[in-house]
């Protein structure tokens, strides 16, 4: 099956990209790799079944046939290179069977990785600019001297398309003067990009910047879903915990550095370094990536974007992020998650979530068809999209989508 | 081998106790669970493998041959209590072959469960009123209302006697007036009990207090190290990182629901609950366990008690923690880990932590042989205990050690 046949012009899935995720169908439930071309899942572990039977084939065979990519994501770097040549190779020779063709519209994706911890950053100099005031505070002093970082809820991260269901939870009540229990009434998104370890760090190591790529898997979209009123009442002292930790989606196809390596540029912010920063989070010159994020909501049918977006308008970028996670020796292991925190842009139209964008809910955005939004309604739905374009090179993220349910009644 | 010869008066594993654990030998590498009684560790794989094959008894087999607790936990509270009638049965009777028991100074101890989340409570009034002076605030609000919770690391949690090695991080020199990178110069200890989730809660559901037990499996005593330089850096706005995220100590042993029941009691706390309270975190009359804790430094060979506490003087109690975790759909999975939070009585020599008992190191502590301790020293080491005793019953945690290695040099 020559790939020109199938790869529509708008599909993010090109042969420049060849992403990882972990599918099953209606014919066959078990869990498995695959890769994506077009409008079609390549089951990988079918495809390795078939390969002649070499001992690194026969070994490829059991990783693709595993729940998850962390067998896979652990092999070295250039392991998944190669895999990754031999593919698209295959695959635009037409040498891949047609039987390893399913549609995507016939595949149910599931999360990519066993995640063992969940990391969310806060490294957006402009999110932090724009949420101090509205907390009533000013960008905190180590904002600027190491990548701010809590601890997320790893078992509440699920794959898009999967809905989020509102949490009730304790809020200050401000016209009552007291907290109240309840459903939370800002529901917010963030807008996110998010990335899997693959090669271990062992408790008490630890890494330089520049040795960071070895330890990183691959990206995808992330929803770091918050309520913003809980979140008002629980900050203070211990930081975000029932205002994060509900549920985080997350798109369910991996896009590998491989794939991202033709869209590497430096980071907007080029920040002088501090003595320490020389040591530790020492830079190179293309550190990060240049990928074009979008959100949009879409509520009572109609779709509005509400925000444009770069990944390399952080001021941490992933690399600085994950040499600093790892710097006090908490160890990572393969299948951790990062979420690089919100990406906002220095412009209006810019803002990666709602409590930015709206002020608190202060001053709603409005869209042209006059829908009002202030926070996220019940049966809102949230698509986070990505894209990378350097003029010869196209691929995408394929979207991160979730829908809010009501609270339950209990 | 009947039991009375092997139970020496000062074992913390009595018949009463009935631990369980996870063992491996230098003759079997292999790890394997276990229960302890005396000085002995029992071979619970090996003692189930020559039972008559009945096939609830092949399955247990199979149960206490995984490396970790986390199949056995996963059984019914029932069935896990049958498993304690029949060990109890069986040992008291002399029914258990010779060949399963392995003398504890034989037998290495690994982590009891695959740990997936990890969760640290802030729970002890006492501990909060104390800290908040030294840090420029009073206890927040939100105190009252529910219990105070962060994510924790999973993956730096070991079990004892692991080493704990100094951390390097960014900390602020007050005397040069900025941050610097490097050890902490204030190594600290927290006493706290852990405890494990048994019965999964799925994503988006909630427990209230009272069904709390159906999802425990049981305790340990739980070091949480702490690196107070850094924590006074990073704590605003997103608190607690690195500065508690390189490393977590529990005793390797679980003591069961089971086994605590004898001693469960009324909190000293018993506060009015607010409206919310009675519906979600309602409490039982006995709702506590009566654990009595301390913790003790050896340094330079010698031992001093450092401080000793009770588990029931915390103001929210395990059962109302769990049930407040849940409380937002975060979901629960067998063998997350919970940490209480530093446990501190109301007076002098109560105090859980050396932040509290040195007064941020302002006060050193002075013991009788001219020992002086502001924080922790390289070599230091810290021994917490626990013990339950009735008059009738007694069981003990054993302990939970960790040394202090110095910094890396690179």
């Amino acid at each position: 099956m020559p790939c020109e046949t199938i790869i529509p012009p708008d599909s993010p899935f090109t042969l420049d990209n060849i992403p990882f995720g972990v599918i099953s169908t209606a014919l066959d439930p078990k869990r498995r790799c695959a890769t994506a071309l077009g409008h079609h899942a390549i089951d990988l572990s079918l495809l390795w079944k078939d390969r002649d039977g070499l001992e690194p084939n026969q070994s490829l065979y059991d990783i693709f046939s595993q729940p998850s990519l962390n067998a896979f994501a652990a092999l070295s770097s250039t392991a998944r290179s190669k895999v990754r040549e031999i593919l698209i190779h295959d695959l635009s020779t037409g040498c891949v069977p047609e039987k390893c063709f399913i549609p995507l519209n016939q595949v149910h994706m599931h999360l990519p990785m066993k995640i063992w911890g969940y990391s969310d950053f806060f490294c957006s100099l402009e999110h932090a600019q724009n949420c101090a005031p509205l907390t009533g505070g000013r960008v905190a002093r180590n904002f600027f001297y190491a990548p701010s970082v809590y601890n997320g809820r790893a078992s509440s991260v699920m794959p898009s398309p999967n809905p989020v269901r509102r949490p009730k939870g304790i809020k200050y009540d401000h016209d009552v003067g007291q907290p109240v229990f309840g459903p939370t009434t800002k529901m917010d998104f963030e807008l996110e990009i998010g990335y899997f370890v693959s090669k271990p760090i062992p408790l008490g190591q630890t890494i330089d910047a520049i040795d960071a790529p070895e330890h990183i898997f691959g990206f995808v979209l992330l929803n770091d879903w918050s309520s913003r009123d809980f979140q008002e009442f629980e900050m203070t002292p211990l930081g975000p915990f029932h205002s994060k930790g509900f549920g985080t989606s997350i798109s369910p196809w991996v896009i590998t550095l491989d794939a991202l390596k033709p869209f590497a540029c430096e980071p907007e912010h080029v920040h002088f370094a501090t003595e320490f920063d020389h040591q530790r989070y020492v830079e190179r010159a293309t550190a990060t990536f240049d990928i074009r994020l979008n959100a949009s909501l879409i509520r009572n049918g109609q779709k509005n974007n509400i925000t444009e977006s770069n990944l390399r308008s952080l001021y941490w970028t992933p690399y600085q992020q994950i040499a600093h996670h790892a710097s006090a020796g908490c160890g990572l292991e393969t299948g951790d998650l990062m979420g690089t925190g919100t990406i906002s842009g220095q412009h209006e139209g810019e803002l990666g979530c709602l409590f930015e964008a709206t002020k608190d809910g202060s001053r709603p955005l409005e869209f042209p068809n006059g829908t009002t939004v202030r926070y996220l309604e019940d049966a809102d739905e949230i698509v986070l999209e990505a894209w990378c374009d350097n003029g010869t090179k196209r691929i995408g993220f394929g979207e991160c989508r979730g829908k809010i349910l009501p609270s339950l009644q209990n």
